[in-house]
């Protein structure tokens, strides 16, 4: 799976990705026909979503500034980054100070290229290293030139919904948008299709909503035309920035201690790797308008090489020397196991509640009694604090007859496994094993 | 009463107490006779309750295993540890390899015989110190014998409600199986009967359902016969393990922080005892199933050497050498001054809550005013954190018009004397008295 | 002001502030016309309040004692102090010993005339310093000439409703009884007056109950009166003891974390004071019958050298050598801005609740994207804890375009700017300046 990520990271890199254009068409049926299948919708310029309207479709065929011999000295072509993204057409030459107007450059990281966009502003824009601005003649004449067009047709955004049968319902979104950019975000798009090829494979109880949009616009067109069904999601992720070469990190949902935080930060603690929590911040990614006033969905996201903490973010040092599939493929086998425990944290109902059932006689406990040692106390000092309350660093593996125990005792129809993780220590699949084979014994019920 | 109590353990000490049969009968029969009278009552054997049946009872009148001369080398009549409780009848003789799956005994304690029962699989077993073990020639026969009965009959407990006026109950249970095991559980045994008799002679506004019975299936078919009165219980504790010569604890109810622990860590602060706080667990007593989903009977459990704790737990060792009838009315001192509190933790409202009632012309306020000076602001400092959050550790001796004054002020028909303790720290006594005098001022009135 | 508050306070020190009497309208008098208009009302000797009844008006023209030279070594002329307020008449010779019932005096200050009262015991009584009691001859005679005046007529007391439109209202609340003390509590007195003048020339939201009472009977009469009324107030200050030469002190509200609290902790960390924070205390002034369990109304005090914490607390020490107008004024402007907090705190709902809106549109976005870099999350990381439970200690001047998306984030109709300055650590002034902007662009509506 490594290769084959590796070879379609490479097939996509260069693709001009903005928020509408045939760049992103182009994206997404090549990860429909390589990857997995899945619907590719249009919506019209011009349609209004709340606050906003989707805005002309653009594309570009080519952009550069030459120099007075006409030598291409700025080239759209060689890096797509060069274009501020929704530039309008251009074919003028001018003198440098007029010129220098629509430049952008980053003076303290001289080799890169930044990536900037004016999407609402009709203007137009090229982005250059620093060290090529040094290089220009200040008092020269360039042609400029942008072979761009702005008119109405869509905005493209892929889509696919896994049916499971339990009425819940949880959201995984990317954003297509952002050229030749590799952790931000190709791979998140590249995770988002493996991720959704996995989960189409597996049986699951629960029902799992695809997207990949536009950022902010596709995410607001879609909220717009889904607005009942949306309103119904339990949670979700953003899925975006995952194959950088440094830390974990994990965003948090706006409410902090979610079942989407719970199932993360399991996650993460049984796979023993640690990672940067950063707590919900309105600065970000689509969860800001998942999470809206309205909507209110508790949106997380786990990035290696987070968005803004990276030095290269946004600039065309963000490539593919910097990420690797590797990478990617180690982030999607945590969100595969994050969706584990989305499924796992199920809530029972004791069916015999009124003392502790006869385990005996289902052989669940040993024939000769008495034996309960000293054993069993100092077991329980390790992993209980006073009171009950668990430390949350615990991933117990426990004595079953224990989580028998206390799954009896605390399944009032209420209290969910991760609850019970949470006041007991037990691994959460441990928890949902032992549950399941009472549910057997005819001990305990779903609810 | 230690004396009295020193003679009652003598005589109890070697009666053959399982869950059900005559020894369980004598031992209830002696207590009722000696220390105080409580109702006897029998259950049938073959009884529903809830998923469990009453077993037949079982009565032993000899048991050995004597070696190829005849010679008794283990003998239940030494000690009646020797036979697996609900052991069937055996004569047959048979070699030591057949045997040896039938003996029980702990390696690393070789002059201890362990405890071992067997209520539910019909089979037989010796325990045996791991020395006697090691004497036993591995190549010769042994006669073992069992005399044995196990008959449909019935299972004793005993009960007793002392009613009191303010509606409220509250449960003292304790388990009368168990043989010859002092501290657990014949001290509870003891100290159960006592603590009866103690109340019987003291006017009480809430109810006591005192009850004695074998553990598990005991409390099991109790709840299931009485199972509306006792879903009405406040809670309760489980009285086990009081007379050892170690440390006190305390294992808290499910919910940690109930009357019945505050009650008790009142009480211990008070006396200026340290003891070893145990949080619930779904291990120990019949708490489970006091406490299960359907009941929820907080329920606590004061100990000197907590069961499972002690090393000598389960074993031969456990005896009247171990624990001492001083440590027993020490306990039984701490249960009844638990309970003083329980009777105390009242709750008021102000008859006068506009503002605050003139205290002067109820001879509550000094004459002269204006000299309320720094003391009153020193006082409040030591005893006052910021926002009123009193530390736990306090249990103040306060001013008479400053404890007049906070009840006044907290009493709204809502808060209790004890979270009026916890909000200013003053002795729970203290508050009591004076919101006693207050009543009898028409200050306040009992809700 | 300073030089303003200076002539008041020498001009009202001298006068004789009982319970009730003359000096109490003179008082009032003055305040009215030199600072500023209010109503001054009367309440008759024997009204009914509660548990209380309004006591005979107390006037008082001479009082001293006379050694047997007829040389007045006590004398009220000299100081007010001298007589134990609510003295009956007396004109009696009498040895030292009888005289010496009625003397109060402070053996550990002696230098200081304490102050002492009897309003509801019918007696009389001279203060004195240890240092005159110590000349006095024990064999002598003395003469004691007290020429007071106990006649129903009335209590006294002023008021001053200031209208809002919000139709909340707070409580600010003085008391003017006590002689010549000088912080506690005509430093109160004269403070209630000014805060009244400069409230009346604000534009205001909610309304201002000032009034300004004998402490104890005249609350409890206002409430009597008063009743529904009161039990309407959202919340009030007690002010008193606000001129002194140390600390500030704040004596939080019965609930601790209420608006009024708040406001009082926002203001001293956006001046950077430090001060001494005082739980709540039943012993302290009028918020005990503000709070009492019929009204509850959360009440605050803030004071420089708090009542009973300075050594002249109620001693002749505290006068006019003690305060400083200029403390008076600083103490003033920290009232005046916790009335701006508490004007200040408003809860939005946001009119574009689906998504973030269109800020670009409204010219609040900048339009060039892309550059949001490393600093948004330093920043961030900076003044958000994990899951965003921000620091009580940060009073953050923001990025406008940051607390635009929060203010719109969390503005859900009930969550107040205040609420979210405990999110986001950003300035109250900030949030409500940028919240009234939004609201200017149709983003956010007033609830």
């Amino acid at each position: 799976m490594i290769k084959e990520s590796e070879i379609i990271l490479k097939k996509l890199f260069p693709i001009c990705r903005s928020i509408t254009g045939n760049g992103v068409r182009q994206m997404l049926s090549i990860l429909k026909k390589e990857v997995t299948d899945f619907d590719i919708k249009e919506i019209p310029s011009g349609t209004v979503c709340y606050d906003w309207v989707v805005p002309d479709e653009w594309n570009i065929s080519d952009a550069y500034i030459a120099d007075s011999s006409g030598k291409k000295i700025i080239d759209y072509k060689k890096n797509n980054l060069h274009i501020v993204n929704y530039s309008v057409p251009v074919n003028q030459t001018m003198k440098f100070d007029e010129l220098k107007k629509h430049l952008y450059f980053l003076p303290d990281m001289p080799n890169a290229i930044p990536y900037r966009t004016s999407y609402y502003k009709r203007t137009w824009g090229f982005c250059l290293s620093y060290n090529q601005l040094k290089e220009m003649d200040k008092k020269a004449k360039y042609h400029v030139f942008i072979d761009s067009a702005l008119r109405p047709a869509s905005l493209t955004y892929g889509e696919k919904i896994i049916k499971g049968t339990s009425g819940k319902e949880f959201l995984f979104s990317t954003y297509c948008c952002h050229p030749s950019l590799a952790n931000d975000n190709l791979s998140g798009q590249v995770l988002w299709s493996f991720l959704l090829r996995q989960l189409k494979a597996k049986k699951l109880r629960h029902s799992y909503r695809f997207v990949i949009l536009p950022e902010t616009i596709g995410a607001i067109a879609y909220l717009s035309k889904n607005e009942t069904k949306m309103k119904k999601i339990s949670g979700g992720y953003v899925i975006t920035s995952v194959a950088g070469p440094g830390k974990y990190g994990y965003k948090y949902t706006y409410l902090g201690n979610h079942l989407i935080d719970k199932a993360v930060e399991n996650t993460f603690k049984d796979l023993k790797i640690k990672y940067i929590p950063y707590p919900f911040d309105i600065l970000g990614s689509d969860e800001r308008h998942y999470s809206s006033p309205f909507f209110r969905i508790p949106i997380g996201t786990i990035c290696k090489d987070k968005y803004y903490e990276y030095d290269c973010y946004h600039t065309s040092l963000d490539n593919l020397d910097f990420i690797s599939a590797k990478n990617l493929i180690k982030t999607l086998d945590i969100y595969s196991k994050v969706i584990d425990r989305l499924e796992m944290d199920l809530t029972f109902k004791s069916l015999c509640p009124y003392c502790e059932p006869n385990l005996g006689k289902r052989g669940l406990y040993p024939e000769i009694g008495g034996s309960i040692k000293q054993k069993a106390a100092d077991f329980k000092k390790k992993h209980h604090d006073r009171k009950y309350q668990i430390s949350q660093k615990e991933n117990i593996k426990g004595n079953k007859l224990d989580i028998i125990r206390w799954l009896l005792f605390y399944s009032d129809g209420k209290t969910s496994l991760f609850d019970i993780y949470h006041k007991t220590g037990f691994q959460i699949e441990q928890l949902y094993e032992v549950a399941e084979e009472l549910r057997r014994h005819n001990l305990l019920a779903l609810v």
